[in-house]
């Protein structure tokens, strides 16, 4: 079995690699930093004997050779990067946890048949280069490689510049290795498990996500001398959706319906003025597919009701949309046979958040695991997941890793 | 009766000092723009042979003398600052149809009873020097000439400093000369006059007036993984207060209730986090001081049942509150009769904005007068109103002027 105390380790060493004030890590993607951590991670694994390549946006493959080395490798691996005040478990727990196997797999001289590959996929925050997740969507051929080496970060530096500056500019043709399957173990970012007292989430998918950017133009007026009813106000009218939105969400009893309005900015906002201009951005996820597509059609509908009631043009526009994902069925019951092996409590759910294995799932069967996290706070210097429960999410890794390899 | 192309060609005029892109004007108080507006006013009043002089927050009053020096003057008046982007109307008219008003007596060789006073009031725009209409709260006894002239903008430069650096630091004191009545002109910056089709409002008070600052604390969390029920959204929580108080304001059907969100700031937004913080300003009016006192008690308690819903701690300050202003009967029926015997169309009313007036009101007998201003509109580059109705608006002030004067 894994070494629990040796992945800590791993873990607290890699957050001191651009150490944030209060304990969390800033390393943005193809920074100096995400450069120190990648070579860390690599000075640990050469040790191990293991070779790697790099593909042309950066992806990372790290390769522990089988005993059948013409046989596609079992694939397990998550992200490096973190938010600019992100935590120390976030994308990282999954990597080391991969290191953590590999390194109890040499402990113990097991050789498995098929090879096995440690993957850091760039760029999945999605902090510095919009959108998130673009390098193992790329991987995946959602995105080409052309389009993705031209984004660029606040600062007008291209994906490609970074990359080249950073020393992870690959040559390995993007899209290959092609993997038998992957794995990716990640913190849950959300209350559920430890609401529930569960350590493990057997990850069955991924909910549908649909971006929105929403603007609202009434007409700016006093406050003082403009009577309510001749008022256009565009604060009013975004309160009023957001408003209603919430209200449809928190009455689907499934619990499956959510809505977030994350950005809301009042144009040439004053204390004494009706305000006559708003944007926002609206966030809709679902579980099931056409759920989601009725749920768009609620949130248009009231963007039209609103706009009416209140006297104000509303206008959207859908800016991403990644449909439900469902993981391969025998890689999440690999998963699931590893948690109840190990007697550990756990229950089948849906990832509400966005994982690189969104997309690796479109060209390998894909599956996830999670653990908990307190308070289902992440992208926070405040993040937090237990040793105990880091250490069981990298057993039932490691668990379906060597079923899967060895089959 | 007074010229109203005159009238028209000397707002013109002072429009061209700061003039903006689009045709509205920027004379920020105590500026070099706002001192070259006093210059060309004083240029205009000395060449009718009025004297002048300044008291220690910068407030100009041009004297033109009566047959009994001894009585104390009528005044009228109101400021020549304006809003970074502000129209050419928002003070400067009454301003300027007061120097009509002393032409018009300097050409028919009339002489008052009573001495007349044309009144610039320092500051009343707020948008340099916070607060609103300060200068003329000091001359009325509101504030400290000390914490007047203390007071900075945004780059700390002081009241003080700016008046000496302008020319109009005074040697009178605050409070001199003290005035018989006081009668202030303005655009009504609101709508009413416009659609009722009328040309005067007759201002008989202004409307109490109360500021606060809200902030709402809640838990910023994941917005893909964090279920509706668990959240503790602050931004929910606003779109709630903002939708409920704005529905409580609609209802009253006598449209006495105003209620404005003006600022809303979500706290290190992000599209895809639930928002942990937002702060917001309420602004609340009545013209009946004990339905404002109801209106705030209803506010509070809607804060405290949204805080309770939303699980969010809800906290508010109050940082300014202005009592409903009832203006003087004798004044406001002075200014009702030149309206009718100009046989014009008018309407008593509350003003919804607060003016020089209210503070005046303190110390002075003082009533408005308004004119319709295009949509509306104020504060804002495209504010109009026709030569016809400003012409109309300095009638009514110059008869009401010369019946006071010579009561
Ligand atoms: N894990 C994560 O934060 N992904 C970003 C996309 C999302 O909002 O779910
Ligand atoms: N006239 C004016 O804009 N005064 C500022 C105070 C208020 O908001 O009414």
């Amino acid at each position: 079995s894994i070494d629990g105390q040796r992945l800590w380790d791993s873990l607290m060493a890699m957050a001191e690699i651009g150490p944030t004030e209060n304990g969390g890590s800033c390393r943005l993607a193809l920074t100096p930093e995400d450069a120190a951590g990648r070579r860390l991670l690599l000075d640990w694994c050469e040790a191990l004997g293991c070779t790697w390549q790099v593909d042309r946006v950066g992806n990372l493959f790290i390769r522990r050779a089988g005993k059948r080395d013409d046989l596609a490798p079992v694939a397990m691996g998550s992200h490096l990067d973190t938010q600019p005040k992100g935590g120390r478990f976030d994308g990282i727990l999954g990597v080391l946890a991969g290191l953590e196997v590999l390194r109890t797999l040499a402990d113990r001289d097991i050789v498995t048949e098929r090879p096995l590959v440690l993957v850091v996929w760039t760029n999945e925050e999605g902090s510095r280069f919009a959108p998130a997740m673009v390098a193992s969507g790329t991987y995946a051929g959602a995105f080409s490689v052309e389009s993705t080496l031209a984004r660029e970060d606040r600062d007008g530096v291209t994906f490609g510049e970074a990359l080249e500056a950073c020393g992870y500019a690959g040559e390995s043709p993007v899209g290959e290795p092609r993997l038998d399957s992957f794995f990716e173990l990640h913190i849950e970012q959300g209350p559920v498990l430890e609401e529930e007292g569960e350590t493990i989430g057997v990850v069955t998918g991924v909910q549908g996500m649909r971006w929105f950017d929403v603007t609202l133009a009434g007409q700016s007026a006093h406050a003082g001398p403009t009577p309510m009813r001749y008022r256009r106000d565009a604060l009013a009218a975004a309160a009023r959706l957001i408003d209603r939105l919430q209200a449809h969400a928190l009455a689907d009893e499934s619990g499956d319906t959510k809505v977030t309005c994350g950005c809301l900015e009042v144009v040439s906002a004053s204390r004494n003025v009706v305000p006559g201009d708003v944007k926002l951005t609206i966030d809709l996820r679902h579980v099931v597919e056409n759920e989601l597509d009725a749920l768009q059609a609620y949130f248009e509908g009231l963007l039209s009701e609103v706009g009416e009631t209140c006297g104000v043009t509303v206008t959207q526009e859908r800016i991403w949309a990644s449909p439900v994902v469902e993981f391969a069925p025998e890689c999440v019951a690999a998963v699931e046979r590893g948690a109840r092996e190990q007697g550990l409590k756990y229950r089948r759910m849906m990832s509400g958040a966005g994982h690189d294995a969104v997309y690796v799932s479109r060209v390998a069967p894909t599956a996830m695991i999670f653990v908990p996290c307190r308070d289902g706070i992440s992208h926070n210097e405040a993040e937090y997941a237990t040793p105990e429960d880091c250490a069981a999410g990298t057993q039932v890794l490691c668990d379906a890793i060597l079923e899967r390899a060895n089959r």
